[in-house]
This record gives structure tokens, C-alpha cells and sequence, in this order.
């Protein structure tokens, strides 16, 4: 029966033929009896949108070529599920065809600690990404469809998604962005129930849901959502078609035991002991499994896959480096390191690995214009659509290409913070880049400084964030980051920032021989009474207050902070023994480096006075050093707050 | 002239007359003089869009009743400016039209420490949203349409939006929203100008504009966004007609400036001096008051509006009491409440001032249902729609209503958390319930487990944050959120949590004589060995450790903290005098409550161990005990970390 369904990847037949159908319906079966046994044996879970979705679940996985043995790969089709509370059907559907052993799905969905967790994630082998939180999938689909696309790779992509998410905004975008790429392959299938957790979908926000696909250029389907057959032919002429299509599938919310059908209820409320017993009558299968389930909720859990996150090799050149007298900012030390890769790697038509950069219409400003000049066809412009863009970008990172998306840090971090999250959680590979960070962003005022960029990421446990110091420490950092597995953010100001020297020398300190390292701190100047630590671009405001101490007599040490959510103790420690310790931020002072160094002292057992400066009202719009100074960030209020505290 | 402009609120006449026309085109010649003049006074600054925009600023603050004298009132049109970057030309017209002396603004624009910043404000009398990250605007703007049609004003909402911002997909869950409250009092405009940042809005991300609309249920107009007439007869048609409208005006960027006509580069550059001259002697303005513009600018700073937040008298009932023996949740306290405050102040059609609670389809879940039964003229139910309802709520609070948004942790702050700073910024009114926070989400897994509630609100700067302890808390605390002016977020768990007695008796800790006041600290178990803040739902399980400990015969003081965001020192110090201190909470321990007393412990020089428990991983899906227990945060755990320090 399995390999019957397993025969049918990309289309081989017109249409089904009898012998499928009836393979397709007493999976469909099996599996909604799965279904029902995994969600009563944890007295949780989402059975109504489960059976609705079944014969989706099981008429892609087949049709598509993902298969156990290709999980691992990158060149296949893949299957993006937005609708991720049911999960059920998906880990039935992926058991049927061999991916797991059943018994350990039932005995182990929603159990604490294992990998089938109550919503899809990347840890069950044969699902691409983890969801839950609705609306998001399509545009995760976009961005696998898009990797393919730009790899000249053959896979296609299916996303499975409810009706009730149509309504968000992030689904129009990511609608959009498939349109204007050109996106043939990729497919979306709507579980049309027209049920969702408050009522009739037409009630809760009545939406012409087929005309918007149209509209934004998708050709759309319809098709009886339980009927293999009819599911089959949708898709086979989705997949055959010229551009991004969908399917509506009609279904039945609870389909296929008479109690459950169209009952709201049933969304999120496991069956008790005896409406199981009924249901499995009903269905014909045998309701001794749930015993085995129970059974085996006892035994040893299951070891989830382990999302593998690799760095695609690339030639990354060799570093510019800027000498003292060069008037730069670090955005474009980034974007003159990013145009050096991208001609480096970029060969039109070739199948090395792409670096695909996107824009939210912002290409000038965050200084990926020289890179799109030289790499046209990497560059990808997705208009002022920062949801989407945000998924879309960390979704391609997992499809074999290397992604970037440079953007204004309210932008690309503060407005999509879930979207990063959520990257996070699906350990995708994005290169962010983040300019005009701090208050560093001239006349824009309050809603355009990214005050947040430490504190946000410092909810979530795997981004790494980079704030470079200089143009020169930013193009080994950009040169690095593109290197370096995993989601890593760099965050830049706007304006120009000098090239930091050795002391009393012209060399540059971030020179010739400099190897940026995740984490370190770097002794810019020594000093005897008091050490400050700075970040990022506010390292030569700290120098320069050094210049202004040393007028009184003082001698401040300044540490240069690139990397604020992973502190080196030694350098803390040492500066502990010195003195007081002050911090140096253009960063909201109760959520950025302060925080950090002040944990770091608490933890380490330190005695040491700390004394943090940071960000502690909303901005002004003005000039930026006036600003600064506005804000108390001034080189001279640094030196003026040493003094005061030295003299104590 | 100006006070022909001013006889314009409301359409008294059926067109424009040659006197009205020419009254609009002197306006519409010497604000974009002023515009000129106040970017190039900057150095910087949106010239482009504001010149396109102006004569749709100057019909529109013309047909509407907001006027100088009416700014503070409730009952008036408003005027919600989307893209905030054209604020030259809103501010213009507003001097205009009296709202504040010309000079005062073109002295002060973009300057530090002057209300005028760079895109729209609040500060300035006049503007009622501000704006700047796009595709904001419209749900504002629908916030205070609904907050008008629910108390029953005539006040009709104006909104004027951007072309590129068209794509982002909270517009269009505005839009829905509108259309699905039958809002007939909200004119949305579209400054067609064909231009954003990177190129024509056709190249950079293709739309259907005006079809997008249509579908979504809203009249579409079109006019000539240069020629006062045609804006204000669509306007009229837009203003009668029975739904929400928009009108799509087409302008040219850079308008009345030969060399500036269709020049994208002008979108956020300033004219330089000698561009200044030539402009202004195109425009026949005169070029003095550039001198002028920079005198001032060496003066006094003006003072902005204070936006002044209040609470609107309503009925909070008599609190209720939970006995020992009641087993209930935080959410259905809330819920409970909710319901009698509800119930207390409903009178359908009556003019009292509305309680508006918005639901994204969990109303079930967030225990809002009672409250929807019982008052359904003021439940707002807006589907899977969370940017848009973050943002139409936190208008509303601001237009003569009470709001609350009652939804998922992950939903109504993480997905949301800009909206939720922009509210902050614009001084909403706010009151935001959010359910399932922390571990405590049962079996739903990672996606859905909010831990950075408090790391969030931490980078804002006016956000109130409550955890409530137990339910008989969680009642006092939603009756006073109620009362309460500002913006408050009150963050509860979903399962059952008892409810707290005082030491050795049956009588409710936070019974009949307790009164919830904002930042206090409880003592609940005082001890003698050491301490341990636990917060909100925390506190039972830190309870529970106690009593553990006292078997191996120590004794554990126990904080119930309920404010994380402002924590009482004399509490700290009194711990800090006993011994260790240990945090407990089920938030991310790198954001939560432990980095607050750390930093409090730091920075009031105390000496003592600072122990933090919370979360350190994406948590597992299971029950909640059991994910508790796995992720290091039962009460067992708790004792065994504290019998490990205080062995030590």
C-alpha cells in the first residue's frame, strides 16, 4: 500500500487509477485512527483541522520527492506546513510512508522532552519547518521555492495551510514576492473548513479569499480536499502550470467520524476514552493501539533529528582595509565587502552556491547597491514587506544558498521580531545586517532608533550579534559572517565612524593581520584608574573621553565590545581588579551591554562599582553628535561621569 | 485666505468656487516654500513626498473639524498621517491654517530637543498619530473610526497614506477590519506619486492597487492630487457614501519645483542653497525667510504639546473573593471581572463610554467570552489579524473609549511588539491581557511559550507590566488595569493556580481589604535563612520550596513580585540583609526578573549572593508539570537550589 502512494512522486500517471484511490483511502484511514489515538493518549492536541487536512497530508507527501533517505538533502521538493496545530495528520501522514516507526509517534506526541512536540517542528525528519504561530508558512514556502529557483534546482515546493490565517497581512506579502519572483514551483494548499476556533470563517472576518490569490498572481484551484483523486489532478496541473498556484481544497472540519463533522468544538479538544472507542468503531481500526500508545508514553523517549546548520563554501577575498585617514562609515564597508564577495562568487547562470541578498526598498541607504549592480541576479527586492521578507530570507538560508537581508534595524529586527524568533526556532542560516542601529540615525527621530537590537536578541538562545567598532573590523565581520554557519546579526549606525589606530601609530588597529573572533573583547587603549567598556560605534566617543581624562590626570582603560551577548569573563575580571567599570551604549541602558557587564560582575562574584551609559528616554531628531549629547552620550559626558565617579 | 480654507469642515458646498480654488493654490505655493525652506534650514528631510502630498494635507485639514481649539477634545474628526516622513508638508499646512506660528516651525524643524521631528509626532498640535515605519497609519486611523461609531460621535477619521507603503500587510487587515465594522466614517487617501526609494512602485514590488481595495470592501475614488477641486469633490463623495473609501490621488513627486518633478533622489535629500534660490523664485516665494528659518534656529526651543493620557471614569464593581477551596485559573479570574465591569456599564445605545475588547479567534481561551455575551456591542472580534488589531486598539484608547486586547503571550506582545512600541511612543491607552505567558502554556510547545514578556516591555519606556500572583490578585489588579490611565500589560498563565492564604490560615491573602497598588513587592512567607522573589503564577511553587525546605529545617523568605519592571528596593535590601536572594520565574532568566534585582542589587551596592532561576531553552511540549519539572523550574528544583547555596 505504502509503496502504491510512494510510486506517485511528480505526477508519473494522468490521474489516479482505482488501485491508488483505494490506497490513498485506507491510508487515510490508518492514519486518522493515529490521529485520534496520539491526541487521546496525551489528552491534547487538534483533532478536527487533523482529519480535515488527512488526505492533503497524504496526496502531497506522495506526489512530492521527499522521501526518509532525503531529508538530509537540499536538491528535492519540500513540504511547508503553516497551519502547524495539526500535526497530527503531518506525523501520521509522514509515518504511513516510512519516515518513522507509528508506535513511536503515538506513544510520544506532546510528551515533554520529545521531538513531536504539539506543533511541527524541524526536529520530526520529513517536516521543513516548524510552525504554530498562523499565517507564516507561505511565506517559508516562498523563500525554500526561491532558493531553488536561483540554484537552478528542480524541487517544488507545497505549503499546507488553514483558512483561518488567509486573513494575515504576511500572507498577501509573501503572495506577492512569489509573483513577482516568477515562482512556478511552488504550490499552496488551503484546508477549507471553514472553521476556525471563534466560528465560520466568513463570520469571524468575512475575506474573498480567491480573488485576493488572484489578484496578487497566483492561479487558483479548487478541489474536493477528500478525495485523492481530485487532489491528485489539482496538483498535478498546479505543479504542470506557469506560475505560483494554490489549491483549495473543500473539507470537513473532524471528517470522517459522524460526531466530529463540523463541529468547532473539536479543534483543540482530544476525544475521551469512549467517544475513542466509537470513533475507531466508526472507522473500522483497531482501538488496542491507544493501550500500546499509553505503553510506550512510558518508555524511553525518542531522539529527535538533529537540524544540521552548514556554511555553503564560498570565496569570501581578502579583506580592505581602510588606513586613518579614510572618511567611511561602516555600512559601506559593508557593502564594499559584500560586492567583493558577491563579484568573487557571482559567475551569471553558474551553479555555485548564490548569496542571495534582499531589499526592502531600502537598497541605497543600507548599501547593498554596489551588490546588486555587480550580482543582478542575486539581488532580490521585495518592497516595503518586512514580514514576509524576514521568513522568506531565513528559509532560503536552509535551501542551499547562502541568505542576507540588510535592512534599517527597526525594520529588519524591531517590526519582525516573532519572524526572527521563529528563525531562531527553525535554526535557519540568515546573515542579517542591521544599519542605522542606535541613535545613530541622524534627523529621523524616535521611531526610527533602534534602541532594542541587544535586548531583543537576547531573548532568543542561538543569533549571534556582531556590532563592529569600525570600517575595518565591519569588513572582516561581513566577511566572516557570510562564512559562519548559523543566524548572525550585525549591527551598524549611520554615520561615519574614524578608523580606530594603535595608540600614538597610524596603523589601523583592525589591520592587515586582524582575524575577527566571535566573543572577544579587544584592549583598545591601557589605562590605570578606571576601564570603560564601549560597543560598536561608540568605541572612539570612549577614546576620545580617554584624550579628555588624561587633561585631569585619569587613565581610563577602554575595552571595545563587538559581540554584547557573549561577554569574555578574563576581560571583566581584569577590569574588576582595576576599578570602577563603566559601559558605553547608543542601546537602551536597561536592556543592552550594561546589563550584560553588571550580570557578568553579579555572577562572577566581583566588588566592583558599574556604572552604566546607555539609553534611557525616547530620541531626539536632530544632528547626530547633537543628539548625542542631548542624550548624555557624549565623549564629554563619559569623561565628565569618570571624573565625578572617580572623585568620590 | 486662511479662514476661507477654515469655512470649509464638513463640505458645506457642493464644489469649489473660483475663490475657494484660488484660496487653496496661494496655501498650497507658500507651504511648499515653507517645506523648502525648513529642509534646507535642516539639511535634511523628505522634500519629494511632501510636495506631492500638500494639497491633499491642505483639502483635507480643510474639510475636516480639527481645528487648534478642538485639538484636545474626543469629539472631532482626526487626521492620521501614514507616511510620517512627508511631515514638512503637514506641519506646513497646519501652520497654515493656524495651528502654530510659521517661524516656530521652521526654525525648529529636525532639531534637537524641538517637538518638530523628522516624521510625525504627537507633540504636535494637530497630529494625531505618529508615524514613520509604514504601513501603519491605516489600522491607527480605523483605531479611532471604530472608537467614534462605538461611543456614537460623528467625528469622520481622514487618513493619508504613501503608494509604496501599499504592499505591507497590515493594510490590509486594516482594511478588513473597517469593512467588517461597516466603518462609513473613514477616508483613506493615496498620495499616487509612482515613487519610492529604490525606483517606480510599479518595478519595485507590482500591486493592483485599487483592486486590492475593492476586495477588501472599500470604495475606491480617484482624483487629480493637485487640483484642490477634484480632492475635495472625491473627498465629499468619500465622506457621504455608505462604507470605508479611499481616494487615490495622483501627484507627481517633488511637484511645483521644475527640477525636482519626478526625481526620486529628492525623496529624502534637501536642496542645497543654490537649489533653494532657484526653487523658491519658481515658486515666487520669498527666499528671505531662510535666513530667518536659521536665526530662529539658534533660539529657544519651542515646547511640544504634552499628550495628555487619562482614564475615563467607568465602574469597576466590587472586587470578588476566590476562597481556598476554588480551583480556577488566573485568565477566568480576568475574565470574571472583566464580565462584571462589563455588565456594570453596559447599557446598549447608551452614550456611557464604551469598553471595547478586541479578540484575534481565542476569545474562548483569553476568557473573553463571557464578557462578549453579555456586552456584544462592545466586543470587537478581528480574526487572525494581530498587527492590525495591535495598532486599531491602541488608537481607539486614544479616541474617547476604553480598549483592551485580550490575546495569546506570542500574539499580542512578541508577533506585535513594534505596534506595541508605537503605542508606547504615541502615549495610547492601552490595556493589553495576555494569556499562556511563560512556561505555562501546556502542551501547545515552543512556538506558543511567550517567555520575553518581560524583556520586551523592559526596551519601552511608558509600558506597565503586572504578573499576577493568584486569581483573587489577578481580579484587583484587572479592575484597577481598568481604571488606570496608560498603557498596562497584565500577563497571566493558562492553568489552574490555587489561591493564596496567609500563613497558617484559610483567609485569602489578597482578599477583601487588599488594594492592588503598582509596584509593590509582598512579603507572603517571611524567613530567616535567605530569600527568593518569585513572580506572578511563580509564587505557589516558591511556596511550595519553603515548605520542602523546612523538612531539612530551613526557612525560605518568599516575595511575591507582581511588577516586574519596578521593583521596590527597600525589599531588596531587607533580602540583601538576610542572606542569598534566588529569582524564580518562568521567563527567560537572560530577561526577566532576575536581571532586574541583579541590576537593582548592583546598583545599589549591596553585597549578596544573586541567584537566578528561569528559563535557559525553548521549553518542551507536555504537561505542565512535567515541562516545568523538566526545564528546572518545579518547586523541587527551587529547594534543591537553594539547599545547594546555602550549603555551600
Amino acid at each position: 500500500m505504502r509503496d502504491t502512494l510512494l510510486a506517485l512522486a511528480h505526477f508519473p500517471k494522468d490521474k489516479l487509477d482505482k488501485v491508488d484511490t483505494e490506497a490513498f483511502l485506507i491510508a487515510a484511514k490508518k492514519c486518522r485512527g493515529w490521529v485520534l489515538t496520539m491526541t487521546t493518549a496525551a489528552n491534547s492536541g487538534h483533532p478536527g483541522g487533523s482529519m480535515s487536512s488527512m488526505e492533503m497530508y497524504l496526496v502531497t507527501y506522495a506526489v512530492s520527492n521527499l522521501r526518509r533517505e532525503r531529508v538530509e538533502e537540499t536538491d528535492r521538493d519540500y513540504v511547508v506546513i503553516s497551519h502547524g496545530h495539526t500535526a497530527p495528520a503531518a506525523y501520521s501522514a509522514l509515518a504511513y510512508l516510512g519516515f518513522f516507526d507509528p508506535l513511536e509517534l503515538l506513544g510520544n506526541f506532546r510528551r515533554t522532552g520529545s521531538p513531536f512536540q504539539g506543533h511541527v517542528e524541524r526536529s520530526v525528519p520529513g517536516i521543513d519547518w516548524g510552525s504554530g504561530n498562523l499565517g507564516q508558512g507561505l511565506a517559508a514556502g516562498v523563500g525554500y521555492a526561491l532558493a531553488q529557483k536561483k540554484r537552478r534546482g528542480e524541487g517544488h515546493v507545497f505549503v499546507l495551510m488553514g483558512d483561518g490565517e488567509q486573513t494575515k497581512g504576511q500572507v498577501s506579502e509573501a503572495r506577492r514576492i512569489a509573483a513577482k519572483e516568477g515562482l512556478d514551483n511552488v504550490t499552496a494548499l488551503v484546508d477549507f473548513n471553514h472553521i476556525q476556533i471563534s466560528g465560520f470563517v466568513e463570520d469571524v472576518m468575512p475575506v474573498q479569499y480567491k480573488r485576493l490569490w488572484e489578484i496578487d498572481g497566483w492561479q487558483v484551484y479548487e478541489c474536493d480536499g477528500h478525495d485523492p483523486s481530485d487532489i491528485y489532478s489539482a496538483l498535478k496541473e498546479a505543479y504542470e502550470d506557469d506560475g505560483p498556484s494554490v489549491v483549495f481544497c473543500n473539507t470537513v472540519m473532524g471528517k470522517g467520524v459522524s460526531f466530529m463533522e463540523g463541529i468547532p468544538d473539536y479543534h483543540g479538544k482530544a476525544l475521551n476514552k469512549e467517544q475513542y472507542l466509537r470513533a475507531m468503531e466508526e472507522l473500522g481500526e483497531d482501538p488496542s493501539i491507544l493501550e500500546e500508545a499509553l505503553r510506550a508514553r512510558r518508555g524511553p523517549l525518542p531522539e529527535g533529528r538533529r537540524v544540521s546548520v552548514s556554511a555553503p563554501p564560498i570565496q569570501t577575498g581578502h579583506p580592505f582595509t581602510y588606513s586613518r585617514e579614510t572618511k567611511t562609515d561602516n555600512r559601506s564597508a559593508f557593502g564594499k565587502a559584500l560586492a567583493n564577495i558577491g563579484e568573487l562568487n557571482y559567475k551569471e547562470g553558474s551553479s555555485s552556491t548564490p548569496i542571495l541578498v534582499f531589499d526592502c526598498d531600502l537598497a541605497s541607504s543600507v548599501k547593498v547597491d554596489e551588490f546588486a549592480d555587480k550580482c543582478p541576479e542575486w539581488f532580490v527586492e521585495t518592497g516595503i514587506q518586512e514580514h514576509a521578507t524576514a521568513t522568506v530570507s531565513g528559509a532560503a538560508s536552509c535551501g542551499g544558498v547562502i541568505a542576507l537581508w540588510a535592512d534599517f534595524g527597526v525594520f529588519g529586527l524591531t517590526e519582525v521580531y516573532n519572524q526572527q524568533r521563529l528563525n531562531d526556532i527553525n535554526k535557519t542560516n540568515l546573515k542579517l545586517f542591521l544599519t542605522h542601529v542606535g541613535l545613530d540615525v541622524g534627523e529621523d527621530g524616535m521611531t526610527h532608533q533602534c534602541i532594542d537590537y541587544c535586548g531583543l536578541l537576547r531573548n532568543l538562545f542561538g543569533w549571534k550579534l556582531t556590532v563592529p567598532i569600525d570600517p575595518n573590523q565591519t569588513d572582516r565581520i561581513t566577511r566572516w559572517a557570510l562564512s559562519e554557519a548559523g543566524n548572525i546579526c550585525v549591527a551598524m549606525g549611520r554615520s561615519k565612524v574614524p578608523i580606530l589606530t594603535r595608540e600614538g601609530e597610524d596603523t589601523p588597529f583592525y589591520g592587515e593581520n586582524y582575524v575577527f573572533r566571535y566573543g572577544a573583547i579587544d584592549l583598545i587603549r591601557d589605562g590605570r584608574h578606571a576601564s570603560v567598556f564601549a560597543m560598536g560605534h561608540m568605541v572612539y566617543r570612549a577614546v576620545q573621553a580617554r584624550e579628555l581624562l588624561e587633561k585631569h590626570g585619569l587613565s581610563l582603560r577602554v575595552y571595545g565590545v563587538s559581540c554584547p551577548l557573549s561577554i569574555d569573563e578574563k576581560a571583566i575580571e581584569e577590569a574588576a581588579e582595576l576599578g570602577p567599570i563603566f559601559t558605553f551604549e547608543d542601546h537602551h541602558a536597561g536592556t543592552g551591554l550594561g546589563r550584560e557587564i553588571v550580570s557578568k560582575v553579579q555572577s562572577l562574584g566581583l566588588h566592583c562599582r558599574v556604572k552604566p551609559l546607555g539609553v534611557w528616554r525616547y530620541g531626539d531628531s536632530g544632528p547626530f553628535d547633537e543628539v548625542f549629547e542631548a542624550m548624555g552620550l557624549s565623549s564629554k559626558a563619559l569623561a565628565e561621569c569618570v571624573l565625578k565617579e572617580l572623585e568620590k
